[in-house]
């Protein structure tokens, strides 16, 4: 059997999973697949802007070596061969890194990023590195200089950041699985507002090793996929203790794709009413509503509780964020040197960095400590805490405040204050698709789990997926003519 | 054999080790002993203002309980009715604490200090409370809500500090031993001023639950006593994990006592040459440098190295001693609103923690790691690096500036500079008598040890002070009618 005659869109649309299987039972080639996914690539990307580099001649001679190993004997596994997408401020071997910046770039002997390395040494294909906010600090992928990444839903919007170029990759099937960033959101808020699957794993669970740093306590690497099973068999591949991060653990790393099967019946949920209610758009708010229900219908439980303190993570959070971002564009030479090569919003949020006290960024630490605690009394009880991903479906690209009931707030408020908590805290959560607003725009559900116990949240999410459609929707194909 | 006709000094004086010996002999009683070193007190104290507290009942009433515990063949081992002194900073059990403030008190409730709860548990009685720097935060002992500490060896000088109480106590016998606290050199300090022995052990070696915090990374606790062989048993006693201070770790505590034993012979130890030359006192340097002498006859090695980070790391330090203090200040509720209630020099430098930069802190950690690195890695190769423990004897009480080779500096700085670097990579540091300037005040030889070897730096101030006499001497006995 051939795919020789298959339209590219029916491959790259695939699942991992699947396209993993046809691989493995050598019904297609890497290559085919490779080439299926590149000329999409070239289709799309254009009106994306998804990609800021396309290696596209390295991913095909690691497409023809990935058929020579599998077509004699030597298949290594479910990502051996499959194209996926990296964040541009994922260092890599052979293939250029800007993390967004004008001037960033990984020099020609900046060591590898471990989590690539481990792709890398699975079998997966880096088909390209993909656009971001500029060094991953703030939520729109609106660069200043490698211009917006456009949402694939609807290409006057933003696709969320800021991993917004693995989102719209992934959701315009440009890629089968890509590894994103998260210090506020950056994975779960594209996953949100692309409509894909986002998954920040507790903190230390994959290497940041070899990844261009936001906030070091608040940063944390992970998987975004179509479906949960590839977020689960992305995760497996790219976690576990390094020597070379700190914040990493020896810990064992679960295979998560074979534990995904499991009863959502009987499991207990909780949703903060406040969540649900206050600050959210009403479309928002009527399809993630609608989810609990669904959640609900199938047998979990779901506990309604208070959770006001999440609110009050956001100063500290952003005195931790603050501090550490600009620390480190200060002793990388960044800042305040090369202050003019950056664009205006992360020059701001860098100059605000500066004027954080150390008393401040003190006080912070104890209420992380302390929230932290809170969070970990109650996942004693329960599975996983339900919040929506984003407030408000994705905005217009350049729009700089939204107003939700009445009130503005700034886009980057909103898309963030859902999310930053877990990170805070350290905490793994997940963004799921749970339908659309009626303009079609998609929303996420966010679950956000124990400690270390990214597997529970992949069977909740896993369990969520099936028993619903959204998964199965892609955006609609991209027919103007393009820039 | 009785000692009841013996003179108080000549018991008050004995080592720890004595005493603990007569002790389990039943040559003497625990009331006896307390008696002779309460006696002591009484008339010593009033001149020396080393206690805040004396618990005379208490200590009373626990020596007639140790007394019939050993005399009914009981003994718990070498500290069982021993009278020890702890710094006021020190939360105990139905003794007041100060932390030398005038608004400070642990509550009624207040949980006791593990290292207080272990060292009764040793059967260990404590004689008082010593006077300290208020809240521990600066190097003179003036305290101007208890008033100076003076120095038993010459009564106008400070005794230096924070813990200038218990050092001043111990020189001048109405101690057997006691426990002092150590941000930037407050162990080592004073114990170099005074005469006695004082070290400060690694990071995390010995809890500081229910110690009043000054700066709670660089803060220690830890033995200070009139021979090396009684800090050795002082710290086996307090030494090991409790899981009421994050910062300790489960690791075996060795019985330093018994492990004192051990050649000289063939040890490498390593003296910055810029130490011992430079912005020093030039009787302390020629005191030290004959200290540096007599180890190299004792058969040590002694290597001349560069060591010129260490001074670069006094600002780091001092932003994150700075720092962290003003955060502990602020969240205890203490400043800025009962500001006035602090002396000036603590005030002043509570209110420059407020200007401290988060990034500036964060810069610090990352010297700090980076200098912790490089000395982890020079004692793979030496057993102990040596500086002077102040590069100055005993300033006058009231001095705020002394001149060295011309230049003015601050107290402040003189007596820290050499101490810090110490507490900011938590290495073990130990201050040890070695001479006497001519004005008769003494000189203290520091040894920095490998991280968790307090015991290899305690066989080095061992076969040191066996080798020589300096322990022996004891301050001119007070004759003057007193205050």
């Amino acid at each position: 059997m051939s795919f020789s005659g298959v339209a590219d869109s029916e491959l790259a649309l695939l699942s991992l999973e699947s396209a993993a299987e046809l691989l493995r039972k050598t019904q297609i080639s890497p290559v085919e697949l490779m080439d299926a996914v590149l000329a999409r690539v070239q289709r799309l990307n254009p009106h994306l802007n998804a990609f800021i580099t396309v290696a596209r001649e390295s991913a095909q001679a690691r497409a023809k070596l990935a058929e020579k190993e599998i077509t004699t004997g030597n298949y290594r596994g479910p990502l051996h061969g499959i194209p996926v997408a990296l964040k541009d401020n994922i260092v890599t071997e052979g293939i250029r890194t800007t993390a967004g910046s004008k001037f960033f770039s990984a020099s020609e002997d900046s060591p590898e990023a471990t989590l690539s390395k481990r792709l890398r040494r699975a079998g997966a294909i880096v088909i390209g590195k993909t656009n971001l906010h500029e060094f991953a600090y703030g939520v729109t992928t609106n660069n200043p200089h490698f211009g917006p990444t456009r949402n694939p839903w609807s290409l006057g919007c933003i696709p969320g950041g800021s991993s917004g170029g693995s989102a719209a990759a992934l959701a315009a099937g440009m890629a089968f699985a890509a590894v994103g960033t998260d210090t506020g959101g950056s994975i779960r808020i594209p996953s949100a507002l692309c409509g894909v699957i986002g998954l920040k794993p507790t903190y230390g669970r994959v290497s940041c090793f070899g990844v261009v740093p936001v906030a070091r306590t608040l940063d944390h690497a992970g998987p975004m996929a179509r479906t949960v099973a590839d977020a689960a068999i992305m995760l497996k591949a790219i976690a576990g203790y390094d020597p070379l991060d700190p914040a990493t653990v020896c810990k064992s790393v679960p295979d998560y794709r074979a534990a995904l099967q499991g009863e959502i019946k009987g499991v207990t949920l909780a949703s903060p009413r406040e969540y649900f209610f206050d600050h959210i758009d009403p479309e928002v708010r009527e399809v993630v509503q609608h989810a609990l229900h669904n959640l609900e219908d199938m047998g979990a439980t779901i506990e309604e509780i208070r959770l006001l303190d999440f609110a009050e993570t956001i100063t500290p959070s952003t005195h931790i964020a603050f501090a550490e971002a600009t620390q480190y564009h200060q002793s990388a030479g960044f800042f305040p040197s090369r202050a003019d090569d950056y664009g205006c919003d992360v020059r701001e949020r860098l100059a605000a960095g500066m004027e954080v006290k150390a008393t401040d960024y003190l006080r912070a630490l104890e209420i992380r400590s302390a929230f932290s605690k809170r969070l970990d009394t109650l996942f004693e009880k329960i599975q996983a805490i339900l919040v929506p991903a984003a407030p408000i479906p994705a905005p217009r690209i350049g729009e700089d405040t939204i107003v939700i009931d009445g009130v503005e707030e700034t886009v980057r408020s909103a898309l963030i204050r859902m999310n930053r908590p877990a990170n805070l805290t350290g905490h793994p959560a997940i963004s799921v698709p749970c339908g659309f607003t009626r303009a079609g725009l998609p929303v996420g559900l966010q679950m956000i789990g124990p400690r270390w116990d990214e597997g529970g949240l992949l069977r909740v999410a896993h369990a969520y997926e099936q028993a619903t459609e959204w998964h199965n929707c892609s955006p609609p194909e991209i027919t103007d003519p393009g820039p």
